[in-house]
């Protein structure tokens, strides 16, 4: 059963909302780079996008130039998500919460949301969702709350253990990348950060087997048609 | 594809959170109706607790008798859940939030995680997990937040849209099962309610022919017995 | 300016929501000292309860012998949180949120929600609120949210930086009484806990020499008897 | 005690997170518009900011022109924010969390929380917060949560109820200014924005003639410089 598995032929997306452009460290993109490592060496394929990079208005339409931006690379990094099978939101945390950024981020994932697949599923169904976060003192808990729930209720699936971070103690002090924090040896952070890299791969690997999740019960396309399967409306009595 | 599923053999478990004991009218219990309905009707077994009804000390050993506790029902519903493939938690809101119940449900699961399976991972990997929340006015999305985030985080996997519920406009007024509300048309809480029920079958379905989730880079004893895989500790250059 | 101010005449009350009984150990009564020490430096009244030694059922009346229970000792404690002008709440971190006491404790604040002061305000205005958190890890900000948010809901006032906590760096470790942990000389954690308590002491005698609140735009009665002041119905146009 | 009070002589700023520009329809530009309507009834001078209408990038800098921007509006409105006694932040919800915009004013608000003023406290000390949510569905009390507390622990002081909002029953469905909503009858938001309002004003007018705290107690700058009132450092035994 512990034998390794082959998960090549598996595409994976890592986007890190940090609020710094590059060159610039990002002390989330240090901690991503443990587990895109992995991926490597499990020959899986890894796409990286840091999205300050880029110039993303704020905004639902799919694409914001309809509404006045002048430009907008949304519409190329979603083709770039829709290639993977699963994804990984990077984020730092201020105050207890995620970025602006990752907040942008999941306002334009959720602005695709009317689409749909082949079988009339939700977008995103049959992808995998996780999360990777860093603070100095305090959040990854909350900030993965808000990632994973938005990304389940987008039609993502997530696997035990999405969620891995590094904070250090309360109050100000070094960052990750920071040597003095010594996080790069935090045996806890390193475990979770390995388990959630497995689990995104064993998930993702059975649902591509599985060509996703069967569309009976789950259709909005059908249910619009008026499919109910075996719901019954209740009744007052 | 979109062909009648057979899911007979799983099991489901289903946890009302409400404050209120049997035989008071509780509206959670209202909505799980509709979802667990589905299950019957899918030849789905289905095992409902209202934990209220239960003698449930609050704590984090796996029996609190130990700790002085007059009487603790715990073990015996830690064994029910064990003995189903998901678990629905259903859960009323104040201000907001879960109910005191639901966040003591999470305790007690929680103080059972440092159990493993026969893989050596964690106890609950392989079960799936999802949440029904009901109120006058507000807070479906938090509550799930909190729900499901400690779910995933303790081993259960989460598919697409695990979360459903129902809740008024803005300021008091009718319940799910107040004839005014007309909550049980509501098309939002009833597609939803579906959509979640199904796809909680699906990821079931899928990990029970797996065994679960293969142990190659998630077991908890092997990393104790110092085994990474293809994870590399990261340096400090 | 920076004088030393007379709080004499002030009362405290601080409630400890741990999961554990008296004598167990709790590390958040520790810090939770703390602030006590300096409030009885300065001559202030400090009632300390912890509510798990008490018999404290779930529910939203105001007494729930009235629905079946043996025992309650919510009204008497909800007298001695009256008799205070301020209220501090400590609570541990479980999975990133507050422990399941503390949620019972605000489910039983708000069960008095419906009373009102003999200006016609809902109860709790004129009185002051704040929080005291630890845990291993991670979750003072999270915890805090939801406590800060509750009480000023139910009618408190939350002076500058009324949180407060310590947690340790990622994963499992030493907690906050545990000499290992060095958190008693954690500064950041000193400091924030000196300015809460001292904030707190400012806001509660400014309060009490106010005589609370004017009643002018914020009162329940008189806007249920008709009373708009200067709110005027908004229009569709 | 229920007389009129004179509010003359105080300011407001209110801050609108829609992610629309204008002059497209803002829905909680409508609901902000009810409360800042009870401020001009009351001689309150109030300026109205509609973040998304400015260029102001993400960021933690003071000015983000030192670190590349092209262009940043933030320092100018931050002497707008200076200018006022109380701040009202609008935000809509998206997926149960306030906007991005939302999220980004308060990182820019933090960025400046290494300011003390001429007491040697935050620079926020004295002012006064609170914030107006609307939506079509969820998420009133979770976008109150993150914007009240990330206010209090930068400074501000929060009086009663200082959340308002409007969301429809569960599921997509018209919007606040949407006359089907018919959201402007609602008196329980009606109700709720008019005493955030008038309580603004309470405690605005009460800190404001006490100009500000005290700062015994909680001066940064004296701390900094050794002075501990009468904090004890806690010891081990």
């Amino acid at each position: 059963m512990n034998k390794k598995q082959d998960f090549s032929g598996l595409k994976a997306v890592y986007i890190n909302c940090t609020l710094k452009k590059s060159p610039k460290t990002s002390h989330t993109e240090g901690l991503m780079n443990v587990s895109m490592n992995i991926l490597k060496s499990e020959n899986v394929a890894v796409d990286y996008i840091r999205l300050s990079d880029y110039k993303v208005p704020t905004g639902l339409l799919p694409d914001m130039t309809e509404e006045g931006a002048d430009k907008d690379d949304w519409p190329k990094i979603y083709e770039r998500i829709m290639d993977a099978d699963f994804m990984i939101i990077g984020t730092p945390i201020w105050l207890g919460e995620k970025s602006s950024v990752a907040t942008k981020l999941i306002e334009r994932l959720y602005g695709m949301s009317g689409k749909t697949n082949a079988k009339g599923q939700y977008i995103y169904y049959g992808k995998v969702g996780g999360c990777v976060i860093t603070g100095n003192e305090d959040g990854i808990k909350h900030c993965a709350m808000g990632i994973l729930y938005a990304l389940q209720h987008l039609g993502f699936s997530i696997p035990p253990q999405a969620d891995c971070g590094w904070i250090g103690e309360a109050g100000p002090g070094p960052s990750y990348l920071d040597e003095e924090s010594d996080a790069k040896n935090n045996e806890f952070t390193n475990r979770n950060t390995t388990f959630m890299t497995y689990n995104m791969l064993h998930l993702a690997k059975m649902l591509k087997e599985n060509n996703g999740y069967p569309n009976y019960g789950n259709s909005r396309e059908e249910w619009d048609d008026g499919t109910r399967w075996n719901f019954e409306n209740p009744e007052y009595r």
